[in-house]
């Protein structure tokens, strides 16, 4: 069997399987791991070719996106970013001044969220770029993915599908400006993360990387739980739906399956709901994963993302 | 300009510079960051056609050296490894009995030194398989590479040159089963870098990864010293030695240059050498590298180590 046969989440699961750990401890499965002291870590791996191309992505974005898509996944639990590790893989004739701008990306997105970059791996690489990113935070209180309760409401925390938009406008060159921005310099939500980390009404937290259909069943799978998901109540920015009218796109294929959106996906009692200022898409129910249109189930096929292979 | 006439070590510089941080931490330029409370933090990446041939090295051997390059690093600094972060690209047509044994060999290492696997990223590659670790230690006393002083004896904890013997034995087809093992299962030397960081007259210490002529140069530069090192006092195995006649090859150039040793390389006060059970080379003066055989300075020659590419 190949690897493209058998998956990410079951090569996932057999990891956590054959690496059981001690308690107290909470690893493999969720966006970061805990260590003692409630300390946060989390590891991102992109790949030239497979999460981005060289000649479409300017390099102090990419270097921005390596390292916010790790300040996501501190988000997801609550916490706050604080030390960086990079490791960098470049082919020998990657022009220098190309490496400086990734750096500079790399520099603008840590002074952003004040992390200290303490080190990594700087080695070369026979043809393709690969960069990794491991990061560790804190956080006074974690939310887990495992959390959920039968009626809770599911929220997100920000629109979904522009980033898939913005990636579907670079690969058929539609001017879409503020979609391939939403693609190339995601905006995790850490200010978010830590008020609904404060908040006991929500039950758990995880970020939207790979698809709200991905991402959820995820989250559904953890907590033991099923869910019910109105799709109108699906938040698509302005911009999305002006293009997928133009283009005669869908926009909820973006908006389940793009991936890449970087915002939270959480679980809330309905007491709690009333404070936050998001968009409520659901509730969670006992087993399985409806859709649901105007009150009637709907099934929905579109194939998960799959980046660039 | 391109990556490869930049070179490693300037570029690392470059990041040093950019990333300066806040007092109290220590990261980039030694074996590992560390953190508040002694916490040392390395990471380490293996690139496929640059640190290994896939069809050359058992997937085992490989998982298992992805962890050991870690452990090293922690080993260097005096601590013990705790938490491992594993990121793996793998192309799509990897065989997933292939993967498999790559995790066992992960496995293995990480039942050797107690490390508990916590988490990382399984993306896909494009072409060439990726493998980059994060490995979390702890330390009660830590040794840097910057207190080295003048007269300090310098002392590697093992033999030098084998593991690039068995590189040469691998790529000249050459049965040397002992020297090979050497360089796809290095022995990371936790026990000494403990021993050591508890004796305080060892003033600076790190991990012989590039070879000892880069490597000791690093130490120099951080510790603002230079040194003499007699070349006769150079540890050679016999193996190393006995294969090196039959072949013609030179053992002093695998000693300094091979790289992949894994052993220590660390400066001691006279008082301290006598309890120590190692290979002491030379000594710490106030500048430049000198190497003597028989009491006469000889240059030496050799180009640094540069795995595949």
């Amino acid at each position: 069997m190949q690897f493209q046969n058998w998956g990410e989440d079951p090569f996932i699961e057999f990891l956590a399987k054959e690496f059981q750990y001690k308690k107290g401890l909470f690893g493999i499965g969720d966006d970061c791991a805990v260590l003692p002291a409630n300390w946060l870590v989390t590891t991102d791996a992109l790949v030239e070719g497979v999460h981005f191309l060289k000649d479409q992505i300017p390099p102090q974005d990419l270097g921005y996106k390596t390292v916010a898509v790790n300040v996501s996944d501190i988000a997801a639990m609550g916490g706050m970013p604080k030390y960086g590790f990079l490791s960098i893989a470049l082919p020998k004739n990657t022009e220098s001044s190309w490496a400086k701008l990734l750096i500079e990306g790399i520099k603008e997105a840590c002074g952003k969220w004040d992390i200290q970059l303490l080190g990594g791996d700087t080695v070369g690489s026979k043809r393709d770029i690969f960069l990794n990113m491991t990061l560790i935070g804190s956080a006074e209180q974690v939310k887990y993915r495992t959390g959920a309760k039968e009626g809770d409401i599911i929220c997100v925390s920000g629109y979904l599908g522009d980033s898939g938009g913005g990636l579907k406008a670079l690969q058929e060159e539609v001017k879409a400006d503020q979609l391939i921005r939403r693609h190339f310099r995601p905006e995790p939500s850490i200010e978010h993360g830590n008020q609904l980390a404060s908040c006991a009404d929500v039950h758990a937290m995880m970020d939207i990387s790979d698809g709200l259909d991905c991402d959820l069943r995820r989250l559904l799978k953890a907590s033991h739980k099923g869910a019910m998901i109105d799709i109108d109540k699906i938040p698509i920015s302005s911009e999305l739906s002006q293009i997928c009218k133009e283009k005669g796109w869908d926009p909820l294929q973006f908006a389940l399956t793009g991936g890449e959106d970087y915002c939270l996906l959480f679980t809330v009692a309905k007491e709690g709901l009333k404070m936050l200022p998001f968009f409520p898409i659901g509730y969670i129910t006992k087993e399985g994963l409806t859709y649901q249109k105007k009150g009637k189930a709907i099934s929905i096929n579109y194939s998960n993302y799959s980046h660039f292979v």
